[in-house]
């Protein structure tokens, strides 16, 4: 694929942005390859993406950055424009599942997913050997109940040292404390084993097998201070019988989880995910 | 299709059950052309439902059950036989919006449905011409916030004129009185939009937009006197987007709503549903 | 909703079409409430639809359309331009299963389909008595083996008088002449009974249950003078069993049938379907 | 979970079988936890599988068969019992792409998927350093179009070696000759790139999108001599939109290729599958 630039926009809803943005493009030869936008008719606020070919432009970015400012400017807009070739520095955090973990690295080492992985963070040593034959540095910081800030501490060094843009919890079982929640704000990615706002929190494959319900999901989401409850990006379900055992569930619930979880980051990778307010828009 | 029965079991599991019924029903030339069974790990108890040809039996129902009774006496069955060729009377309750009650009708006026449509109660007149279309009794009962006691009376009135042995809620928005959830208890259909547990209560479509859900879905449940909390019979979901309004997942979830209400009823005219607990076996 | 207009194009791609129409239409005060672009990259062809709140711009469709014309003529575009208020005319043909028609007149009755329903055509009088309930015209035209000539210009001519910008082939189990093809190219939709492109032509249901398919679908397309072979708008599949006879599928099909029928005809009325060689971009 | 048998029967539907099969079981103290039947009633055939606890029989299966047999003979079945805790051997048979290997080696080294894998078989090297770090065998048998019997006569040498029980082809993108297609009938497993029976043979993706398809779907089918007839065993599909590129489909696909590989594996594995003519019964 051609190299490409990503610019993404959002700012109060008026007539003549895109007029204003596209005229900008096209003034200086860009040639949009790809174009989204959203109107929101109740916050009326305005998002687009546009995917620019980067040789059809007449410069680089940084003066793309300079001469776009007034307009941006002008409209009040929120707005960043970024390479699509550069891979995002990422790490993971997992538990002692391996699914997750197992499945990203595969997507990343076969060059389906296009990240730089910067290291594994878990509080179990179950995974290290899968992920050291990948060759990447494994962190193990167990997180003993009585020792949690010790150990945050630690990850929180891990992180400051690894610089990643993007933070996976990969089943993760630990709640984030407020510090990393703040100041990795929009760029943590979280998998929840379940259809929220259905069964938030612990065992939410026991919830459902409890509550009966005929369908088991997960859900791909930022994270935020309040537990399970951040930004929506993607969500997924599938069938379940009532001859299903909760352990069933939780092999069912595998395949769901690493789809949804690898279908939402990939979305976040490619600048698709726009957060308004509490919710997204995912220009899929 | 030839004429059947169906017999319906479940008692404490244990060895030699389905030996025991399926020898008395080959000892008397019964020919099984559906069976299914669930055996609950968790709770050791048992559930089974044959499809018997009817005329492979040498007896008729009556004798059915007087010889099947010591059987089940001594495996602690709780159980029913029913002829399938008969059409179950029931009721439909209905509000304002027309989209399940036609639904439900068109699938028993062309055949599909096996029931025997006794009318339509509703707390508003919109509907009448459409039920009236079919020939059958519509009976406006208005619900005014200050004398929904009396309304609900009233329907009580009708429901005992028309014996219903199911009572189908078809977007009918009202709470119904302890009085009748208890009458017919495991005999009232709901269906609820949304995808259950999520949303419980009103305007789940506003609550399912406010959370910025990526999927929504319906919920069709038994009635018990705790709001949306009776046993899942079936649910299912579709894909919304962003973009999507209110409007629009009103309106997309119309045919969600819709189509599970029709398969639900279908599995319980069917006696494919089994109530355990807060949950359901459901054979499909 | 307030009223819009929808404008389409679909051109040679080339760098500042975007420009070029955001630009035009934010010059005369046009404020775009959605956006929906795409280029193919094998085609090189460029293709969108905008839809402006009516009210925005100063001036009217007609002047619009004088207006739009150099610019529309500078890119070689093929274009059009709609007022999404005005109800287009649409006649259905059908057969004898009532499932589709019966569908869409509820939806149209009900105000969730913005048509301007002139007729129903069929070669069987069953649907008649439903028809007419909604105070429609029906058309008996039946064709027989030895005389189809006659009886589609009997239809031709019946579609003459009622001049309909589409018709819907909602279950009509009969191969148009070329004539009608032509006449009305890319203006008849029809629904077939399964997931194109496996069991063309009869009896689809039948060739599925024949092959031992796991999941039976419907397919939403244009109608072209080669059977089945038309660009698809939409599609769609449900799960089926080993114990599904041919009886149940047909039975199960007919849910997804209309789904399908209902979601592709709403993405034609929206003109959000765009034909290129003998596929289709929809913007849904 | 504690050790079960399987009894897999088929045979001519009468009267009797269920009666004449749990009372045996019943009559040895077997505990059944888990029963599926069914009865065709096109070819008057049936078939049954019992999962029994191991523990519950007074003898072992050496006994049961002995004294099975007579019941088995009198009905003209065909039956098998197995014991579930036996891992079976198996082969997978793959190109250079990696993703249905990966899964399928995650699966069982995970302890997921209950086999014995005795080795992997590819006529092209990419993927023996990863089956490497799983410590399996690789045998690198190249294909050339001017020398395949050799090559086959080799990967048959390897398959006598190895003894699988089953073989599967994890996109393994040769067409097996006659000779291995019927030592191992039953025994081949193949995930195909399409939705069967549409995009028979090569480049299926390529096909799907010159077709115009609104779904891509991919199928798990036993291998017979007749390139992608063989019977199915499971199928999936995912929505497509009209700007996904061939290479969006290849990456989309691959992702229901390996869910519905495994899922159609995990049934024949648990003998949840029974063949009947070109056809399954899937006990799922």
């Amino acid at each position: 694929m051609d190299p490409t630039y990503r610019l993404i926009v959002s700012c109060p809803d008026r007539v003549g942005i895109v007029a204003a943005v596209s005229g900008f493009i096209a003034d200086h030869g860009g040639w949009i390859i790809e174009a989204s936008q959203h109107a929101d008719p109740v916050s009326k606020w305005f998002f687009m993406r546009y995917e620019i070919l980067a040789e059809s432009l007449s410069f680089d970015l940084d003066t793309f950055r300079a001469k776009f400012t007034p307009i941006a400017h002008e409209m009040d807009m929120r707005w960043r424009v970024a390479d699509a070739t550069v891979r995002r520095p990422l790490v993971l955090m997992a538990g002692r599942q391996p699914h997750c973990v197992a499945d990203l690295l595969h997507r990343w080492h076969s060059g389906e997913m296009h990240i730089d992985v910067r290291g594994v963070i878990s509080n179990h040593e179950d995974l290290s050997e899968y992920v050291g034959w990948y060759g990447l540095p494994y962190y193990h910081i167990p997180t003993p109940t009585d020792d949690k800030a010790a150990a945050f501490r630690a990850i929180e060094e891990v992180l400051e040292k690894l610089q990643p843009e993007v933070i996976v919890l990969a089943r993760f079982m630990q709640i984030l404390p407020t510090s990393i929640c703040q100041q990795y704000a929009s760029s943590i990615i979280n998998i929840h084993h379940s259809f929220l706002p259905s069964f938030v929190g612990a065992r939410p494959y026991h919830q459902a097998s409890e509550r009966g319900v005929k369908l088991i999901g997960a859900t791909c989401h930022y994270v935020t201070e309040e537990l399970d409850a951040g930004p929506i990006i993607e969500q997924d379900v599938l069938r379940v019988r009532h001859d299903d055992t909760i352990e069933d569930l939780v092999r069912l619930g595998r395949d769901v989880e690493r789809t949804v979880l690898a279908r939402g980051l990939r979305y976040h990778l490619e600048d698709r995910v726009l957060i308004h307010g509490h919710k997204t828009i995912v220009f899929d």
